[in-house]
């Protein structure tokens, strides 16, 4: 029996070591206290004993024995991802529909061991890197099937470094952290640092299609793909090493946001970047929104490519600390591990102050002489923010708090139409299903395109008590979902389909894609024993 | 009966129009002479009254009659694509499997009549762009099944364009330079050039996963979708238009490099350029192609991203016109519709230089005060060159030379040893199959990336006569695929599978993914009437 991940929360975000402290707590009551009135209470996480499981359905064969667990905290801490409602339904003691078993493959003869055993026996076998799925892609479906959660922490490790054609091979459940350790030795960095970096794997991330760090260029993880290794029920689907192909459509696209659907990815060489070795960023103040994303489709249409160019509105500013709520901030930052990027600067301010922007001479200037400037500052504070974010979620969601976020991208010609009407489609639906007065809801950009832009919602609302809150947020949910329907944007830009998002979809793909896609699945799958309901049904 | 491309030559490339003049021909003859030694003599061109065709097997419905033909030049003229084997095929009166029926559809419903009647009457239909296909792509496969090949001219034109976004609406038969032409009173391009510019189509570009104009970063028209429609048997298949996406596999990959098997494509939305307002560029030599090779990979990984970074060895220079043979080249070229780019030059001389190129200081001097340098006349003379050397090559062909290309892609750590292990194995095979005592092989890097570079090799070889020289490059061309797949190269970087790749492909791709692929193929071509036995057998 293995029991990896000990120090994770089997309840809700990260290391149970990194949780809250009470002073953080007691702030943030005080901090929240307003929006909520009275004295909130912060209501107290599930201990290991007030968990309570259905037994498990069923017992793997003698020779799986020492790689399946079937251990109570385990089962719970494998039964959802880590959204809002994952973290509700935990605070709830509610894991309706936890996996019989969690396996814990060493090998990949392991992992077509456990895929044989469930194609024969009819078991379901969801594929699990690092658990921080926020749109249901690790939950398990209902219904009579006995549930196998694959948990892929054994298929970890930087396998092999091509330093001349920076390149790595990496198994498919190493953690963020643990990739970029194995490379910085080398000079080397994957550079890909999603919300979650620290508690989910190279395999989730291709399997999700995941954003990174640069918010420009390089927006999904796909583009760093040399080639991706998963295993089927009917075997391994592999691609060749290479920089560029154009031999037929590219098997690993196939697999880039498959969900668990089609394999279980276990390796990938990955192309790398040099660290970082110059730097320069300025942070510009934007009274209106709209002009604060007319200066970041200037600049993604420049050819600048800076890696960072996140708009962030006041409110989310002020939230998350980055700035004092009077302004809507555009952090705007070149880097390059070859060339000094200070020149970029003068550039970029030209294009934001085209637009209106606020933006200090000292900004733009070649730093040199400040060893600290206020877009470091800005930009660290942000960032620190942001991993330390669903920390401070899950006090919220203690505290009764909605707080879920709503992502989606969108072609420039429609985005303040469709900005306008999401939030508008989102806000309504909170008002009417009880979230209070004036619900928070901010707005920023996390990806821009030349031709568009990925807008990610925040909402931070009072909520019912118990799981009342879930049919209030599932409520909102299909708001948003329909308004981006209607005006034509994704149902997901990063954070993948999984079983929340299927209604929004099902909607947006063709049927005749979605024919083509099932038939595919069904020839590798014939069992359909790979996280069935996601994404499509068998 | 429509007989669009009438101007077109149904034997060899291009327009009638533009084929070689008299006294072209005898410069070429004269350039020849030393290779094949004696006088030699241009073989004639085929006439429209030699053209002997088995008769037409069949006879489509009264409905769709007015938009097709049996026309003997159309029918031969869409026999092949346009390869080296094409054109001996075509210079020696030998078309033996002509597409039974040519079918011009003008709109989609009328791709659909064609079909429903083509599934119904059990008839192959092979989707044909600009024909220029170099891997047998467009040709009819031997069998009894009767052929159309379905001509998508009549669904040209740019249709919609976003100014806002950069992006527009194009129909998938449009030809590039009809693309560029509606594109440039807006500022606007596509900026897609491959060697087949003139004569192939968007939708083609798109089947095949075209290479085109930019060297780094965005090597293959890919990455400018944002979203295709096709038409498959089993209706439309299409994507929403979208910056970017994380909503489960990418349908439009799929498309990207199907090659006409699932679908066919009638229009895109595609990302833009503004038109090139600064440029700035050099010509590197060295003396040795390996440290060329060096420092184009320095040059790709240093994110400069240059447009043009194209390693020209000696002889090609030579022959192209681009240089005096007495080194390598590499062509260095910035653009930017935003920006000045001449501050790059000195960045990427630093580079170049480090791997020991000969690079005048004058080259890398900003630019003002020379109209013209020594660069801009180089690579004008290399693109011209680019864009006639088809021409050239019927020329070539019809001296009596083997005139064919391998092109291919690898990353850095194994660059040297396959280009030797290619070049090595081509020229053996050369000499084995009696192609002379000293065949001419040359190598270019067409594209680089960060880890890897895509080397494109150039046969020029004397041939036995007749149909004879198709057996010489037969095996010259399975020694190559052989090579490459030893190797670890892909079989094609741009030129697609088709017919002719399909050895080397199905080596290449893992069995796993074709059978997945496969399977989608029925799903929405269960008559497998859509291009059988290119990519994949039904």
């Amino acid at each position: 029996m293995t029991t990896a991940g000990a120090a994770r929360s089997f309840w809700g975000w990260g290391d149970t070591a990194a949780a809250l402290t009470e002073s953080e707590e007691r702030a943030l009551i005080a901090r929240v206290a307003p929006l909520l009135g009275g004295a909130p209470k912060m209501a107290r996480p599930p201990t290991r004993d007030e968990i309570e499981l259905s037994p498990s359905r069923v017992t793997p064969p003698a020779s799986l024995d020492s790689i399946c667990t079937v251990d109570t905290e385990v089962r719970a801490g494998h039964t959802y991802g880590k959204s809002f409602r994952d973290v509700v339904r935990a605070l709830e003691r509610s894991w309706e529909q936890p996996p019989d078993v969690v396996a814990y493959p060493g090998s990949e003869s392991q992992v077509t061991a456990i895929l044989d055993w469930a194609t024969t026996a009819d078991v379901v076998v969801i594929p699990y890197g690092g658990g921080s799925s926020v749109v249901g892609g690790v939950e398990a479906p209902a219904g009579d099937r006995p549930v196998v959660s694959l948990d892929l922490a054994g298929l970890s490790g930087v396998r092999e470094i091509d330093r001349t054609s920076r390149a790595a091979r990496i198994g498919g459940g190493t953690l963020g952290p643990d990739i970029e350790a194995s490379l910085r030795p080398h000079g080397l960095t994957l550079r890909h640092y999603p919300q979650s970096f620290e508690f989910s794997t190279l395999g989730g991330w291709l399997a999700t299609r995941s954003g990174g760090h640069f918010a420009t260029l390089h927006t999904h993880l796909d583009d760093f793909v040399e080639s991706i290794r998963a295993i089927t029920p009917r075997g391994a689907w592999e691609s060749r090493r290479l920089p560029g192909s154009g031999a037929g459509p590219s098997p690993d696209r196939m697999l880039l946001g498959s969900e668990g659907t089609l394999g279980v990815i276990t390796e990938a060489w990955m192309r790398l970047q040099d660290q970082p070795a110059h730097r320069a960023s300025f942070v510009a103040r934007f009274a209106s929104f709209t002009d604060g994303a007319r200066a970041a489709r200037d600049l993604a249409q420049s050819g600048l490519w800076p890696q960072n160019c996140r708009l962030v509105d006041a409110t989310e500013a002020w939230l998350t600390g980055a700035g004092d709520g009077s302004a809507h901030l555009l952090l705007v930052a070149f880097e390059s591990g070859h060339h000094p990027v200070a020149d970029r600067l003068p550039l970029a301010a030209e294009i934001v102050r085209a637009h209106g922007a606020d933006l200090a001479d000292d900004q733009v200037t070649t730093p040199g002489t400040q060893p600290r400037r206020p877009a470091d500052d800005a930009s660290d504070r942000w960032r620190a923010t942001f991993l330390r974010a669903p920390y401070i979620r899950d006090g919220l969601v203690r505290l009764g708090l909605v707080n879920e976020t709503v992502e989606t991208a969108i072609t420039w010609d429609r985005f303040d139409e469709f900005v306008d009407g999401v939030r508008a489609a989102v806000t309504d639906a909170l008002i009417t299903e009880g979230c209070g007065p004036s619900p928070i809801l901010t707005c920023r950009l996390t990806h821009v395109y030349p031709d568009g832009a990925a807008p990610y919602f925040t909402v931070i609302a009072p909520g019912r008590p118990g799981l009342d809150r879930l049919r209030q947020w599932n409520a909102v949910k299909a708001a948003a979902m329909d308004a981006i329907d209607r005006l034509g944007g994704t149902v997901t830009h990063h954070h993948a389909v999984g079983r929340d998002h299927r209604p929004g979809y099902d909607r947006q793909r063709s049927d005749v894609f979605a024919d083509a896609f099932r038939a595919a699945k069904r020839a590798v799958d014939p069992g359909s024993i790979l996280n069935p309901g996601v994404l499509i049904d068998p």
